[in-house]
């Protein structure tokens, strides 16, 4: 089957979270006179990531939009470091914010506009519809459509989330590209019967990071950045 | 409250369904040898809108996407116009595709993006996303995202569409205004909290259109085209 649209996690595979999360909450932190460890807080806060969603995952809670799950998150890792008084619910709303301000890795807008050129392209992320549009402004990327969790009302790698995202776009799950820097995301996207392509983010995770380096698995494209990507997927149908 | 993004009414407020479908079936019959007038069959064919989506509405049927609902009500048209046996199965799917290629009215691609340039702009139409995505890919349209039935399963003018169309972007519903050719949208739209702005299209149905050729109540904005209303609303915080 040709591949007629390409959908793409985001946080990390096309935008950096630590270090934008890590700027937006030092900046907040300095004009309220709060001292912290930025990336630490960020850092922290990711860690929170799945065992939030693990809730929704298993049906222990009811869907809710992943900036809910954020902001709830961020008061266990205020509390983590010493700082629950330091901010009201107004700065906490301003610092969840941070995830709509997420900057891209250097070859993302050129890349993903040499997808776009040549196929539908949508995001396929566990952030919200709301999050997806505030961040494509944000970093100057145009999207054919959003899909992924709020289309699905569930978080990845649920199958139902691929699916409900080819779903979406008129398409039967082989017709449709996954792609991401996480060889756990695409495992999940293969096994749902989507095609696959990878490239990595070494230090998505800061300079030490030790997973996702390389691709663990024969995935359909495997490539060393988004525009190295788009150039392979002009060779194929 | 200032207004964050626009929201649109698509089939007749920004792209012309009544030439381009007859065009699109005009062309298809003419590689098939097959005799029918197309504007007839284009109008019978969009008369057949309201009662396919009653069902779904009243609850009689569950949420389908319009593409399926299209597709149904074709039979239905082509029996009426004694061409049952004119076309087969993939003849009548590449026929339902005329609606994913219905040419935008002149003013609305740089209108558009007028109000690109003030707000976040998004479809809020009865049509599903994947029919949306192709429609913008065809008419040169760039969104930021994309609401309507296919996020609420349900079609308008239900109030949950609006609703859920504005939850989606991550806004309260009189922070989202929707624009539409159509009073009975903007009632619908108004009486569920949005803020309205309307322009007519006094040839949408043809030329001797009797409907929806002036302003019925007083919206927020009203204009005589999209251009027109993007200007007004630079005025507006």
């Amino acid at each position: 089957m040709p591949i007629r649209a390409c959908i793409f996690d985001v946080f990390g595979s096309l935008v950096d979270w630590r270090g934008s999360v890590a700027r937006h909450v030092a900046g907040v932190a300095a004009r309220k006179g709060v001292t912290l460890d930025a990336i630490a807080v960020a850092t922290d806060w990711r860690a929170e990531y799945q065992p939030g969603m693990a809730r929704v995952r298993d049906g222990a809670r009811g869907y809710v939009p992943l900036e809910v799950l954020h902001l709830e998150n961020f008061d266990r890792v205020l509390d983590q470091h010493g700082l629950s008084g330091a901010f009201d619910a107004t700065d906490r709303i301003t610092l969840n914010q941070a995830w709509e301000r997420l900057d891209p890795w250097a070859d993302v807008p050129e890349g993903l506009a040499m997808v776009r050129a040549q196929r539908l392209v949508a995001p396929c992320s566990n952030g919200s519809i709301a999050m997806m549009t505030r961040l494509a402004r944000h970093g100057g990327l145009v999207w054919d459509a959003i899909v992924g969790a709020d289309i699905a009302r569930d978080y990845k790698p649920k199958p139902e989330v691929y699916h409900a995202s080819a779903r979406a776009l008129g398409l039967a799950p082989s017709e449709v590209m996954m792609i991401a820097a996480h060889n756990d995301d695409l495992a999940a996207a293969r096994d749902a019967g989507l095609s696959t392509g990878f490239f990595p983010r070494p230090t998505e995770h800061g300079p030490d990071q030790s997973t996702d380096l390389t691709a663990e698995q024969d995935w359909d494209v495997v490539a060393h950045d988004l525009k190295d990507l788009a150039q392979r997927l002009t060779d194929r149908t």
